[in-house]
């Protein structure tokens, strides 16, 4: 039986992972959950998963709420409450959190000996370094969440390391994918949370049209898969089935294909190098789909990926200046406040303003997601 | 330094197999060759690869002359020369030759403890539970070389065949994929062997139009991969980019994509479980492709599909009599004596009337063989 700790728990991958758990209860345990205000779902979750006791919470209320309304279990707060949770012996880490956030957690994992099954991106995006220096310390073990980077991890299986000539990431194109730049001038928020292959998180989605979400993806795989930026492409999948390729030095593409159920790389991570039978998702059906359908990835259409691989190639604190400007850049254009295009400003002049560090401590990356932001939002005060 | 014993040298397989030992000096050399009547070819390959030095060819004559030409060099001939090659000492044996004749080579090479590198798929077709009994009894091994079971070989890697749910071979669909079946009355052998997306021998082609090779791969793949028929699906792929897939318990699918050339495959049957690098092979190119479509497989259309499951499931000597009737009817097609759709009504009335013998020895296949096609011949004079 494994024992999961599950942070991120009321969000669609938490939610999926513990459909995950439930299907394999004899596999798996969660021990604990972290979520932030969604204190209804949580309490959904409460009711159909009883049996975990520990809990952390945002804020220090809701936790005194939770507390005394439910007095057999234990309920912590805010970031020290997740570190508490991290405490417990677990076997393994579902690190869902959205943000910066969840770097800290996935360090604290890696010390703790606990197997870290990551979908917080930012974990790799701002901190990849200092996670790679930790799993080496520590003889850590990582395994991918987000789809892409499952597929890769899938795909790669049975093959040496040496032998892949390049990882292939597919990208659906965002919902923005048929408008050339000049017509992106007048999009409206709504346009942009209408993604054409499924319906995610607001952040999420507006990186997809702006390909943000496929950058820090790349930058990402180069942390995960110990590859150079130059043996990573981007294709557009549109249908978005194929999740990812990798090609071998003699020219065999291996691919994984599936439906958009993230349940699959959920309980990949979690049952690796075995699978599990996963009865609730439906099997792929290509003959329905019909034809999937590829295009070359426009590096001038879509600036922030290229930006990306430049950061990416840069290294240090570059992924945190990216990561913390777009998180207020999209921020600020869900309110309204900027246009579409206005995002990719921001997020080149913090990029070019933001005060370079080689090799960065923990507390530099911190530092370079606090100054990030401030610098954003005081440029727009301007 | 892995010794190869190459059989069917001047196929399309054979010097596609002596380009990639080319390649690979370092890792492979061949010491035996044996071919059928191409002896320009065969000269031409000597000139090529001259550090081979048995050699074993169709006719008696072909090898008095060769003998007597290339007076350094051993010439042997007939089924009775391939076997003799055999009885040299190498690490591997790429049985490429075509039709029946290809399994008692296999099944010495087998009992001789070299690794089978198989494109002969009568050899599984024909003789797949001798085949197996062989392996089983003398510890041997066999990799696939053709391109579909190639595929679904590297898509197994790093997973185990309890979690397997499905294997799907994908079939271009032949020459005749977009004419029905009323359609298919009138047409021509030109038009048969025209198929859309490359060339290949002329058997092979029309089995392609009639969908029997990919039956006899369907048989091939019961045999390979230890799977019931139940679980091994066919769909079309028009573009023949994704070679074949195997979708797991978890619903993950995992696909083997590639160009057309044949040198992938068989690299991978040598260098396995490694990967080398292939510099003649272009890399695949999928937004050049631009899109990959999809078609169920119609059993109805093609009925001699069909019959290959049954006759997969029926087992014995049953592929022995697909084998033969299909290499008479195709051969009749060919010769312009039997019309397209002809050819299934021989097969099926072979298969209705040949004795079915349900645990065959090797004579017994043989038999099967050669009464198949005596009664054929005689039912087209009757």
């Amino acid at each position: 039986m494994k024992r999961l700790i599950l942070l991120g728990a009321t969000g669609s991958i938490g939610t999926q992972c513990i459909d995950v758990v439930n299907e394999h209860s004899t596999e798996f345990e969660i021990i604990a959950m972290a979520c932030g205000s969604n204190i209804n779902k949580l309490e959904e979750i409460m009711t159909m998963y009883p049996s975990c006791n520990y809990f952390s919470v945002k804020s220090e209320d809701d936790a005194t709420l939770l507390s005394k309304k439910y007095s057999d279990k234990t309920f912590f707060y805010g970031m020290d409450g997740v570190s508490k949770l991290l405490d417990l012996d677990g076997d393994v880490v579902v690190n869902a959190l959205v943000g910066f956030i969840g770097l800290e957690p996935s360090l604290k994992t890696i010390k703790r000996h606990m197997v870290l099954a990551l979908a917080n991106k930012e974990s790799l995006v701002t901190g990849g370094e200092l996670v790679k220096k930790a799993l080496k310390e520590h003889g850590g073990t990582m395994y991918p969440i987000d789809s892409e980077h499952s597929a890769i991890f899938q795909c790669l299986q049975g093959n040496e390391k040496s032998q892949v000539h390049k990882l292939i990431i597919s990208a659906s194109g965002g919902s923005f994918r048929d408008k050339s730049r000049e017509e992106l001038v007048s999009v409206s928020v709504e346009d942009a949370l209408n993604h054409p292959n499924w319906s995610m998180g607001k952040r999420i989605t507006i990186d997809s049209a702006t390909m943000m979400n496929k950058g820090f993806e790349v930058i990402e795989a180069f942390y995960l898969f110990d590859i150079d930026f130059d043996h990573i492409d981007v294709i557009i999948n549109k249908e978005s089935i194929i999740h990812s390729m990798v090609e071998y030095k003699d020219k065999s593409v291996i691919a994984q294909l599936g439906t958009a159920d993230m349940r699959i790389p959920i309980q990949y991570a979690l049952t690796y190098p075995k699978r599990l039978s996963l009865e609730q998702t439906p099997s792929l059906d290509l003959c329905k789909i019909g034809s999937l359908n590829f295009m070359e990835m426009n590096y001038e259409r879509y600036p922030l990926l290229k930006l990306a691989f430049e950061a990416g190639k840069r290294g240090g604190n570059s992924g945190a200046i990216l990561n913390a400007a777009d998180e207020v850049a999209v921020d600020f254009f869900i309110n309204k406040k900027i246009s579409f295009l206005e995002i990719e400003d921001l997020i080149f002049k913090a990029y070019k303003e933001i005060e370079f560090i080689s090799s960065p401590t923990f507390d530099d990356i911190k530092r370079t997601d606090q100054m990030t932001r401030e610098y954003l939002i005081r440029s727009l005060e301007d």
